[in-house]
């Protein structure tokens, strides 16, 4: 009976406008958050259960975090928003007539306003074994493969050392890194310690000083969208810590063992993480949308695409037009964050306007506003770009890095448990989740 | 130089006696630790790369906690030990005549004496389609998947309510656990907390009123080794928490979606973890070993085979003589590091008396103390029972379980994390690690 009464004040949940956003990475949260006070339905769908704070992912794969600290349930983000609800599912296709998104699941989602926020993958260029025989680091079960992988390769190292292989050692002590931006800078510094720090002290009869950690940048320098005086700094703090660096250096293809370069040389290696780049998901070109450069999709002024203004495409994926920023809209959190917002913000209108029965108000068209970037080289080292403001390196650097990356992540277990290991980490020089996990094999 | 004028002193490491321990649960790693000061070289050789908290698994299979927080590598263990190694290896055979332990991994061990602390498994006692429709709880690899299991049937139990498919919710939110010992207990009191505070946010659409942890045992009473006192407060505080309880039920057969009972009625269920009980680690068997109850090793009072003095066989593996206890040892925690300093103390005599060329001090026979034994029903409740000493229930023996689990914890940065996901889920009845975490499909 009170829902009679309370239908002429608020409509029934079943007449308000449905909002479906794909994707739970920063772009997809940032968006169904900012419709909160908004008359809509929101479901939030992704493949994974789970947020992934992607900027500590490396972390997780040099054995300094564990899963559980850069994950958060989607479910869990939402249990406080009544408009919002999260479920798992995997996205097959979207019928942008009938405004229906189909899942693998066999759950159809029917929206009035879509947000695909799917991100980016790890991009190999075409380079011939990239795909088969080095490790990407987009997902929290990349990143335990790679720290499965490093672990068994010393494990194998020791044994290799007692039976007189000393070639077999050598690769499977190296590390090579294929990309010089803040993932490459970041992982390598990561690895340099893991590798100086508690695996020194875990395999007392391996040589480590003949261990190395190589990375390698196609250009002349390391972190090329900051500063040349930011990746000099990483250049110069990363070969202090034993860091090989290999620039204008292009690799031609991976093999199992060993990377090829394009001048002809070659590193024998067991392990190469490739870092060099992404490209927009390919789920955007197999739903049939249109995508340009770098398989991003083009939108409008509102990151819509033209001809479904329902239809918001934003963070990785996107590709807003040449007035959004001076120069590409980077792929990047703080854009996605960014497009979210925006997304929303013309779904509030939208909606406004339709219980108005008004013409809905003007949003100002999407801008990408910089609000700096930064990279971690490791202990009490980063580099801090500011737009127009200063540039911050060393000890200082760091301490904003530590902080901002607390502040972004979700929940306070999360953070609570980021800063115990941090602090374990920084006082004892310990990666305390050095763990090969591994399915037990059948017994008998 | 100065090695010739030291070997007078000391023995040079190759003539040390050579100590190998098969196994890096609690017996093996109190032996191993017990022989620190023992001029002897040990080798401590785990399938596993970690040590693994077993008492606290139910916690991570009901997601409480993450896999990082009660694992320890093995090596980190022994990285101050300077008479100890740890390698991850894969036992395949015992040369015992040779005194060579051989591994998968291709690497012999030589060694003068033997420390077998291979552990328990699951035992299914030939119940039909325990091995391959129920989940056991031995490792983390089993603890992630009960997990992983439970989140998807809720997750696909949200599609089958949309679906209009009431018996397909049933069975995907209800949860059978089988075995009323300690193991069961907990996780029964892990699951209800679980579902009725978590999940009931997360599945808001969901009736979880309807949802059913189902704790079954053979016997007429829960916590059989335990005072029937305690029993019966197990009883009332689980039913109090909404687990049902089913004693004196035989299960006869598991299906991948119901248990089948002797007395021909049953439960349609998506989710069997079996907790009745564990056999001894096959292996015994396999490495030729003679076994008798339960698959155990029979030894003598020193927990040596009879035929072979320097291979002791401690911890789950071992059946040590009717004297060693009033009725056969039990397969706990205490029994196995009691085991393994026995073992130590054995050797550190030999080691001695080898060092003087006198004949070695003898040692008493092994005696197990029983230190008591507890368990937790979950938030506020536990029950304690000491030896001839007081029995603690509610909420001072809670707080007795948390202290004795975080102080057996190895390592600081465990302890502070497991502290601070504690203080967490129970301030906020939240739990933290519901996380889905599979492989990445391919892409394309």
């Amino acid at each position: 009976m009170a829902s009679t009464a309370d239908s002429s004040v608020l409509p029934a949940p079943s007449t308000r406008p449905r909002v479906v956003v794909i994707g739970a990475g920063f772009g997809g949260l940032a968006a169904a958050r900012a419709l909160d006070d908004v008359p809509v339905e929101i479901t939030v769908v992704d493949q994974r259960n789970h947020h992934t704070f992607q900027p500590l992912l490396y972390q997780v794969a040099t054995a300094g975090l564990g899963v559980d600290d850069i994950c958060y349930a989607t479910r869990g983000i939402f249990q406080r928003q009544d408009n919002a609800n999260a479920i798992q599912g995997r996205v097959t296709g979207i019928d942008f007539d009938r405004r229906v998104v189909a899942t693998e699941e066999g759950l159809p989602l029917p929206y009035d306003h879509l947000i695909l926020a799917i991100g980016a993958v790890t991009a190999d260029f075409g380079v011939v074994g990239v795909a088969e025989h080095a490790f990407g680091l987009k997902s929290v079960a990349e990143a335990i493969e790679i720290r499965t992988h490093v672990l068994r390769r010393f494990e194998a190292a020791d044994r290799l050392a007692r039976n007189g292989d000393p070639d077999g050692v050598a690769a499977a002590t190296t590390i090579v890194i294929v990309g010089g931006g803040p993932t490459g800078v970041e992982m390598a510094g990561g690895f340099a310690e893991l590798i100086d720090g508690p695996l020194r002290k875990d395999f007392p009869d391996l040589d480590l000083d003949r261990a190395r950690v190589v990375l390698v940048e196609a250009a002349d320098r390391l972190l090329g969208t900051f500063a040349p005086r930011l990746g000099h700094h990483a250049c110069s703090r990363l070969t202090a810590r034993g860091v090989e660096l290999r620039l204008s250096s292009t690799v031609e293809r991976v093999e199992p063992h060993a990377v090829h370069f394009a001048d002809g040389s070659s590193i024998a290696v067991d392990t190469v993480v490739w870092a060099a780049g992404i490209a927009a998901n390919p789920l955007a070109r197999e739903l049939g949308l249109p995508t340009g450069r770098g398989g991003r999709v083009e939108v409008d002024e509102h990151l819509r695409l033209p001809d479904h203004p329902e239809v918001h495409v934003i963070g990785d994926l996107a590709l807003p037009p040449a007035e959004a920023f001076d120069g590409p809209v980077p792929q990047v959190a703080a854009a996605a964050i960014q497009g979210g917002r925006h997304a929303a913000e013309v779904i509030t209108a939208a909606v406004d306007a339709r219980r108005n029965g008004a013409i809905a108000e003007p949003v100002g068209p999407f801008r990408y506003r910089d609000k700096g970037s930064m990279a971690t080289i490791g202990r009490n080292a980063a580099v801090v770009e500011l737009p127009r403001g200063p540039k911050i390196t060393g000890f200082p650097g760091w301490v904003a890095w530590l902080a901002l990356h607390l502040v972004m992540l979700i929940g306070f277990r999360n953070r609570a448990n980021v800063l115990v290991n941090w602090a374990w980490n920084y006082l004892t020089y310990d990666r305390g989740s050095r763990l090969i996990i591994e399915p037990d094999e059948p017994e008998g």
